[in-house]
């Protein structure tokens, strides 16, 4: 039988919402020849994360956008099935950005590509909390925030890929951690199973300063720092209770319906609360990678660090399952388990 | 002849924009009885300064405000006229924060009082360049900006007491300094007396768009730094000029007419420009004031570092002379002669 070789491409670019007709499926049968220097690698999983809804817009960002035409940019996780260099042999299993599609062919240049333990850790947490969301979470917390034990750090996407291992590594070291979520079941996860101190629900919130007297309920020392996942109201409401010299790890932003800015409410309080706010891209810190992955890899190996696994079914269902995300729909890491 | 001590305390708070009627002028004959310890002042020079807008308001800010019926924050330089404290004489020069009064008797525990060396560099410059302006200036800048020479470097209300500071430590630095002033002549000033590179007029710019063009052809290497004295529109339009890892020290912010908070319209170029914003106030940073003060009081008794005056006349002329600094009436620093 004939393996088929699946691939989404990114058909247009959005104009407004992102819909499942900016992509398209491609199939073909998989051609195994390899060059000297090649690996070919079957994928299991497909990460989708938030920003690739960057990369469909052409509007300029810290990274070029992802070229028309072309496999969706994608974090993958597989098995090595043949290999002509010589780091890889056929069984390994392996993560690299691998894209939106069933197998990939990594050149003797990618560097991306890099062997994994799959016994300790499972193949999937690769994508997730000892991944580049964990890595992030790791990042902004221990080299941005750094907050000392007794303080207290919000962040909002609480229940996500990156939020809920913020908020375990802020209680590993003796930080009180507030989550911010959307609905009651993602609260009651992040509170009673990541055993955050407190997590607010932003849905029961209408306006600001109702959702900034939730927080100074949970919060009851102040805001000592926030690891912002969203942007908007949200940020907006924790700026308000933060304490002198509060420190702000900016990772994610949302914009509005059209892709116009949403603007800072009250960018006074950079000044009379002394903040500082530093935006970051996980990627250009390279030489972190080392020490968060061994840190996160033996946590999720102990059992230390939960996490949890949206998985939709084979690759057709990824544009649904990457809109959903977008909007809130996933619980954890939102994956796509490709076999 | 009774020598008179006259006093301004604040009678009011301000419910949206401060007036004359705000401040009331108290006068009575000079005590000049002192206990041990106590040192009387008489005062040359009073500061007027913007963050005493916000000690006027009961809003929560980083300092306590002003109490009601008392005399008016404010820094001041003057001579020692007699003393009961062994590390001042009569004749010494000394600068403090003697408030808004023509005279004042600083107690033993008065840390803020100092005796300065008013033969290289004029008693009034203790005010401004080789003061608290001029510290804020080297703070921000050295602190926070840190720019490579070859950088650029934006700073606002660039005629202004701190701003002016601003851009010549730039340049002494190899940095290329880029002012934003309101009119043709302070922009002249800024440019051609003061050796900024650039100077942009933000009054010719009725939007934040075309302000932000005129900043680019005035940054064509793009922005950097961004030292802050505004916020607001002037800000918004900085940001989008700013180049990765460009960092922005935010010194002052203003506030809409009734107080109300200005936005930021453009929060995610945080993200996507990996900007690191951060907010000081300079008293808090005592450690950095005597290296500052060293270079700043070198560069102006060589006349490396120059700097502008606005000098009301008599103390009755405080009210008046504060209102219209808020207003950008003044050019350069805006001092009161109480003699």
């Amino acid at each position: 039988m004939t393996t088929m070789h699946k691939r989404f491409l990114l058909a247009s670019r959005p104009t407004g919402e992102a819909t499942v007709d900016n992509f398209q499926l491609v199939e073909a049968p998989l051609d195994e020849r390899l060059h000297e220097g090649q690996v070919l690698v079957r994928h299991h999983y497909l990460s989708l994360d938030p920003y690739m809804r960057g990369r469909m817009s052409d509007a300029k960002s810290y990274a070029p956008p992802q070229p028309l035409g072309e496999v969706m940019i994608g974090g993958t996780a597989g098995e090595v099935i043949a290999s002509r260099d010589p780091r890889f042999a056929a069984g390994d299993f392996v993560v690299g950005m691998g894209g939106w599609q069933t197998h990939q062919k990594a050149g003797p240049n990618d560097r991306t590509l890099r062997k994994v333990d799959a016994s300790r850790v499972p193949l999937s947490a690769y994508l997730g909390a000892v991944g580049m969301p964990g890595v992030t979470a790791w990042y902004g917390l221990t080299q941005i925030i750094a907050p000392k034990p007794g303080a207290t750090v919000v962040v909002s996407a609480a229940s996500g890929a990156v939020g809920s291992v913020v908020g375990q590594l802020a209680k590993a070291r003796g930080v009180r951690a507030v989550g911010i979520a959307g609905g009651r079941e993602k609260c009651d996860y992040v509170r009673d199973e990541l055993g955050f101190d407190a997590c607010v629900d932003y849905k029961e919130h209408r306006d600001v300063q109702s959702l900034s007297r939730a927080i100074a309920e949970a919060c009851p020392d102040g805001v000592d720092g926030l690891f912002e996942n969203v942007g908007g109201m949200v940020m907006d409401a924790v700026m308000l209770r933060t304490n002198p010299f509060a420190r702000v790890a900016v990772c994610g932003m949302i914009a509005g319906y059209e892709g116009q800015p949403i603007p800072m409410a009250f960018p006074a309080l950079v000044l009379t609360n002394r903040l500082r706010l530093e935006g970051f891209i996980v990627s250009e810190h390279p030489e972190h990678w080392p020490a968060a992955l061994k840190e996160l890899g033996e946590l999720v190996a102990t059992g230390k660090l939960k996490y949890r696994e949206t998985i939709a079914k084979g690759l057709e269902r990824a544009p649904e399952a990457f809109l959903g995300m977008l909007k809130g729909k996933n619980f954890g890491k939102q994956l796509v388990d490709l076999r």
